[in-house]
């Protein structure tokens, strides 16, 4: 399955984080901005290439130290249809590298439009008998509100493929709790009722590591919910947003980590793209100031979770 | 508000209806392939410009009897960055035509990462200084799982740019009741919760004729819950999809209309777009036959709700 891919680089870098990609381009230096005007104009497309330019060099200064990638696809489509293909661009070449690769776009609908979607990010378009991988990605986020039907044709396309998915169970923003955090009649809250579904859409996709293909999104800004779904979601792979800027700490995230070590990748995205500023250094230097940060974070995680193995939970 | 010009368009054309454009490949009619193909090879490029054009020839024979068309980022996204070029000039398109167009994108996150979906679909992106108009569409569907941090960025695009959201509510699908349809501890269900938080959110976006930027998407499958919702959803327009083909009919999407026969836009999609099939006719006469079916479509929904007046519910 896609996630012992995943599981295996985080044990052979010991550090289970990934960098987000979502890059404003006000993060973007003026020496790459400037660049890519000059080539494309102030233009989408010049806008696109700077952002491709970008990820490129964060690709570069971490690859060989942060197991993964997580492009959010909100700031590629923003640019339109040259934001899209700088997204393809940015998979591929993470790819390349070596990095897993976990596209962020948090799609949902049903049957044959969700088959689309799981054609799209995680396996391959068929014109007319000619196959392609329209943007490529090992794992994507998704969004089961509309239950089973949303969620079945992904995991047709992971057993195929060997793709995985992160469902939206507990997210990190304040305002997650006005509908995830309320009781069902019996008790239950709406996100339990999301991890109790995600072990059961797992269940036909099991993991060498005792990790299904259905991991979960689980934010850092709560610790108390990380620590009971880490309980009752035994088989899920967590992703981890909210670490960093929205306040999440190693302490808060140390409860998403099974007694191995194994059990989550933790995310930061802004505060990898901008350690320059933290670092009181020039933006023109972000990457070197990206790999500091992103050496810190591993460490600070490492220091609680302890040495990751690959025995099976 | 964006959808009083909606509810304009459907009281002039008397016709409550959007046609869904989910152009498979295989909709496309071997004429249009075979052109496409021949000029681009059987390549994303091929498929991206092939369905663009059976969406002109779509828009064409329907752009001056149906108010609305509702592209599915889905069948566009499948086709990679060539397919997102390909939905971006389907909406001008459309919209050069007149037409009202709603993105069905079902997107969703927080934050500033929501402003950059509201951005790239409803509003502008900035590029140093310089607007561009991504997508371009009058409408967006959104899913609310993740609260108002999720939304909140999304009302003030579409108050500054007179554009409109529709949010997930009750959905066509059968297991949709997995979720959707569960009861908390006081009674109200998960789906009616959804819809209340709308009209909170709608209101701080009234319209003209009663109805806020803030509309609902609610399946045309479940005539009970449309009905319940319509009264409790006062100030929501909905968007009623699974006519047609998902086995929604005019009488079952009859209580999404208030007293005035106005309150709802009813979507199909597989029904216009692969009319010729019903109508036993040749597949290069998918135009004709997809303007009959949407007549018909009209007719048979007027029957059952009335002439459509603009009086303000």
């Amino acid at each position: 399955m896609a996630f012992d891919r995943l599981i295996e680089r985080i044990a052979e870098m010991q550090n289970p984080t990934v960098a987000g990609l979502d890059p404003k381009l006000e993060y973007v230096p003026e020496s790459i901005r400037s660049k890519a005007f000059s080539q494309y104009g102030r233009t989408l497309d010049g806008a696109a290439s700077a952002i491709l330019e970008f990820n490129r060099k964060i690709i570069d200064a971490l690859c060989d130290i942060v197991p993964a990638v997580k492009p959010q696809c909100a700031y590629y489509e923003m640019y339109g249809w040259q934001g899209m293909k700088a997204l393809h661009d940015t998979v591929a070449y993470a790819k390349s590298k070596g990095m897993f690769v976990i596209t962020d776009g948090k799609r949902n609908d049903i049957g044959s439009t969700m088959a689309a979607y799981a054609a799209a990010h995680l396996g391959e378009t068929d014109v007319c008998g000619k196959k392609f991988s329209a943007f490529g990605a090992d794992a994507l986020t998704v969004n089961g509100y509309l239950g089973s039907d949303g969620i079945q044709p992904l995991l047709d396309v992971c057993r195929e493929q060997n793709k995985g998915i992160f469902v939206l169970v507990k997210t990190s923003n304040p305002s997650s709790d006005e509908l995830q955090d309320q009781a069902f009649e019996g008790g239950e809250l709406l996100y339990e009722a999301m991890g109790r579904f995600c072990e059961e859409w797992g269940a036909s996709l099991p993991g060498k590591y005792g990790y299904s293909g259905v991991g979960a999104v689980v934010g850092a800004t709560f610790p108390a919910q990380l620590a009971e779904l880490r309980n009752s979601m035994a088989h899920a792979f967590f992703l981890v947003p909210g670490y960093g800027t929205q306040g999440g700490s190693a302490e808060s995230v140390a409860p998403a980590f099974g007694k191995n070590g194994c059990g989550a990748v933790v995310n930061a995205s802004r505060s990898i793209l901008c350690a320059w500023k933290a670092q009181n250094d020039s933006q023109e230097n972000f990457a070197e100031c990206a790999r500091r940060e992103a050496i810190s974070m591993r460490d600070s995680i490492i220091k609680q979770v302890g040495k990751i193995s690959l025995e099976k939970v």
